[in-house]
């Protein structure tokens, strides 16, 4: 079993739940190939990153990047900052041969993201852009049983994610709801994902027409730098230019059509990125807020029983639920990552590819462009 | 307490669910400033309407539906004939000055549609587009809170109308598969349905985009001329010309953004009619294949104790409902008709109006017809 | 197809669900072996009689059982009195030769049951005990599904029939808390219709354990003589003597144990009649207030996709449901009557037993005696 | 911020539950009084362990319990042995006046029990019974809002444990399947659960009347000395001398009535712990197999809008939760160890005492031991 080294760049939300998996990873696949040693965390103010490595343990604080990813002795480097530094941190990973992870989206703008593909590429190194969910169990399972044939043709898909994070008018603008940080709004954060599942489940996409909304337009400006939940308003109105909600029509390349809406504007919402597939021998569908649940439908069962079966996820046939507990013992969100970095994991031990690579990543950018593109032109706008 | 005579027009499934609410409203509502008399029946061929006066409980048996509107001893003309023969029925049921209810679509044609209206508001009689979901009690609810001021502002309508009926491409081409008989498929069936409630509760839509797919482009043709869901197929293939599927996105006149689905092909949908409305106080969903049930979700709860409230429509303090059963026993899909048929009954004896009328009905054509001029165009269009 | 002559003795809620069914059920089986003629209904006091049979349309009101059931031209005699009443006049249209339904409990003691059964079997009469729940069609399927071997050697019952209308101590003393008139609170109203669900799904209790309890002990009375949801409080306390809940264990002769409760304390549950049974090849549940559907547990069902299925009870394939309307177009509680009433005119027209007869009621009823029993021994008792 | 040296004695299932708490309390919980540090893991046999303390984290490995517990540099001993173990362990834990954890149930007969409830209240130590549910942030709310008075009086507990793990006759006769081992089987184990449950949240019962079955009698012995979920049937065949499933009626000390059920031969259910409590304010319930809902039911609501409510529990402003993810990104079921041990650090460092203590473990066995009476007196038993 080797030991890899990692570097994790990045301390916020996304820090918090790669440390955990890089922590968890070994506790629960104690057989992959290979286990992780939390080398070195990378942020800054250079004070706070000692304390999250204390906290999350992590060997070292660092507050280089690029002193950092040049190390001889790290193995990956697992990039969890902000949009705009994932193309500098991860071409320079790349040309330093490292594996590299890459939070989702890829970067701010399609230019960024085909350098990072062509550098990534050309060092011949293992690149994941992390959407996570893709290693949901239950994803996972859909995964399996599409290829299976549960479906056959597929007519249909239909995905929302739903929030509601922004609905009150007085939460401030936070750096989400700027273009110049977050390049979009509901439609680069979390439509992003919901692109990716179709991506991943129901194949490509080649033409969209779209909508992006802004229901609120002015918002208080912050009162500090911090930009969590629980960010404080100061004094003063600022533009919110990016969407609150995006919704289109798609068509795949597999004939099959479909909707989708992201939204932070959707009361009862929290976390819901749902979706359905209609294929001529059934339908599958799944809640993220039901997380280890997946229901499939079955037009092969005899007319007098069918209906919706509803899977819970956490059995050792499962996938991944070997490494976890008993049956019936339900497993969380942050399992996505344990997961992913298992992954990650045993293709750098074995060399092998990973999924979704950053080629993957540009792909979904593409689709997000073009319905960009066709919110301004208000007509269908080709992946291209 | 008022004696009203009916005659029907139209002896199919919507005719027996008619039949049906006409036979049973008196039971339900012994209270109403009217009770119907079910004079006659009208339909083809003979033999088969007198079957059907025996069953459904009418007077009388009639062909000629032109002399039968003409009678002088009808107050209301009740039409469920194919869409074809709406317009004529419904314009001589006007001019012989008779209260009208006319099934949903209202017309296969804008034109028709146009001339209805004419003839019913010249006239000056009561017209009822039948619209039979805004009578779902859980519906009636949902309008109710929504005038409360539950939701407030809206952001966010998403409807889903989903069947699988005849995604067996061995399914042969009945009447409903053809434009010349049905004007469209999908759209006009059960979008007209989501149009209407869209409509109904949270107002009118300005611009459309949309696209329509048919599937399956060719199938069986009848081996008869029956047409329901036991149809046979027989020799030959023939060209299914309506769409098997309507997406579309909307915008409202208040501000909202939209998603429709209309659609056969989604295995796991029976007849399921679901929608959700999202504003900044709160949401409000409902889903025909729980009829008594309507969701509803608060922001004005405490945050540590908000979520999705499953209320059971079933107790006599909710629309309708004090005139079933007590709390518990549920009703069916059946009594949107006997509601309706209430309504109707006082709204002819203490002539007042009836909503939705046949504008109403003319109003959710124009959407679905910017729809189709959408499917055409590839862009944006406006309803006019 | 022959017209039977019914006569409906009792004009209560059970008398509105009953007209309801009698009126309804030709409309939805034209096919049947009988079709029936409402001829007189039977109450007191003489005026309201008239008004009902106005509304429900029955052609004739009388006041006068005895002589009701006597009549020559009466086919079937429909009981719906309060219990006190089901033995002299079940006992009366035996001798009369009538075919005879009575509603649930069969009688207030077991020696009325007994003497009806007697008076039943030797008059050679149909005689059936309306336990409607049976003709829920979802309760059919579940019958169905169980002959058919779905669920194998059993190993559970469990039951739970919950309300909740009697939980502020100020609901009046109404004639359904009173042991001179309702026999039982709890136990003999709904636990009577779980226990038949349990002998007609799950075989023959051989013993119980038990407990009944009174929360409320004293109650205001009533203001008047009406009884319903309704009831108004009047001046001074009455004692009520029967149970609020009842809750107990079984021993069935198959080998499986059971576990029940019937209460009117359950806040949320309205008419919540709801069981569930585990055997060896898999489960299935049931939900009164979702009685179009049905729950399914398969064992045989590969291991990574097992899960529980929602099955709508609505199809043409499904039992009576091709009575109906087409697929995801659901009925009511209200139809369990209009099957139940639709099997009694094919029995008495085909001259074939129908159950559940008065023996199956009397058999609920020495269950129900058993959990008196042990609720004053404390221990153990045999269902004799 | 103290650091606490932890020792853990047992390395199976809950082994691994812990351990993973250990090594996840301080990056959920940074701000905490203390954090622990994994000292040593104690087990046998000698092999094992060491490739438990790699896998797991713990610094060092060790196989002689008596000597580990008296270390002077340990604070908290972790016991997660079989049964039969804890009393020794624990009691010689006492008397190095350690911190103790020991796993549910308390011990294997209620002599041992009571000797460990001496033993740690003479010794002043903390002493922890670790029924990790009622740090489940769901039922922790559930406390909160009983505590707040959501119920107010309370009519009715209803609780069941289900799992199907040996439906299947031809899985061996593991250990828990042995009553020198085990102690008792479905009653023990998961009735355990219930019983602390209904103590937590509805208080002291009094009385118990109760039924233990063993459908299966005999199994193959065991092919090896491993017991999990996937042990091997062996040649011959053994007497299983433990109950399958357990159900019992209860009287509690607050006036209310409760219904329990402990099963392993329930098809559809993993790992089905659910409870509901009816009061006469509302109604509250819950279902391990969804453990981040929270289901609640108000009388207080309007009549017309009252209903079941689904309450996510995964926000900031929910016990526990602050510690995770922004809402809606849900935990799973190993976080109830977390918060566990997260408590049990708090009160180490501070002092204070921590509940579930020994004694409220004792009280549970005393509750098991009196439905074990009434299943062979066949009568109710006082709780003593």
């Amino acid at each position: 079993m080797k030991e890899l080294n990692v570097a994790l760049i990045g301390c916020g939300f996304m820090g918090k739940a790669h440390s955990n998996a890089w922590r968890s990873v070994r506790l629960f696949f104690p057989e992959a190939a290979a286990y992780p040693r939390l080398k070195v965390i990378c942020g800054a103010p250079e004070e706070d990153v000692q304390a999250y490595a204390d906290t999350y343990g992590w060997e070292e604080a660092a507050n280089d990047w690029a002193a950092t990813v040049a190390r001889d002795d790290i193995d990956i480097v697992d990039i969890v900052t902000p949009g705009k530094l994932h193309a500098p941190i991860a071409m320079a990973a790349a040309e330093s041969g490292k594996a590299i992870s890459c939070e989702k989206p890829l970067a701010n703008t399609l230019e960024d993201a085909e350098k990072m593909v062509e550098a990534a590429e050309k060092a011949g190194v293992i690149n994941l852009a992390s959407f996570n969910y893709r290693r949901v169990p239950a994803i996972a399972l859909a995964k399996q049983l599409i290829e299976e044939g549960f479906l056959g043709r597929v007519f249909h898909w239909r995905a929302q994610y739903l929030q509601d994070w922004i609905v009150d008018p007085s939460f401030p603008l936070v750096w989400r709801l700027q273009k110049s940080e977050a390049g979009s709004g509901a439609l680069g954060d979390i439509g992003a994902h919901i692109t990716d599942l179709a991506y991943y489940l129901c194949g490509p996409v080649t033409e969209v027409t779209g909508h992006m909304e802004t229901f609120i337009k002015e918002r208080p400006v912050l009162a500090d730098v911090t930009g969590g939940l629980s960010a404080k308003a100061g004094q003063g109105m600022g533009k919110v230019d990016v969407d609150d909600a995006s919704i289109w029509l798609a068509k795949f390349d597999n004939g099959a059509i479909g909707t989708f809406e992201a939204t932070r504007f959707a009361p009862g919402g929290l976390n819901k990125n749902c979706w359905e597939i209609n294929g001529e021998h059934g339908s599958i569908r799944f809640n993220l807020e039901r997380l280890t649940e997946l229901e499939v439908f079955s037009r092969k069962d005899p007319a007098y029983v069918q209906g919706w079966k509803t899977i819970q996820v956490s059995q050792e046939d499962q996938p991944y639920m070997s490494a976890y507990w008993p049956g019936g013992h339900h497993i969380g969100w942050e399992h996505s990552f344990v997961n992913s970095v298992h992954d990650l994991l045993e293709a750098v031990a074995n060399e092998t590819e990973m999924r979704p690579t950053f080629r993957d990543g540009l792909y979904v950018q593409k689709v997000l462009a073009a319905v960009e593109a066709s919110n301004e032109s208000r007509q269908w706008e080709r992946v291209v």
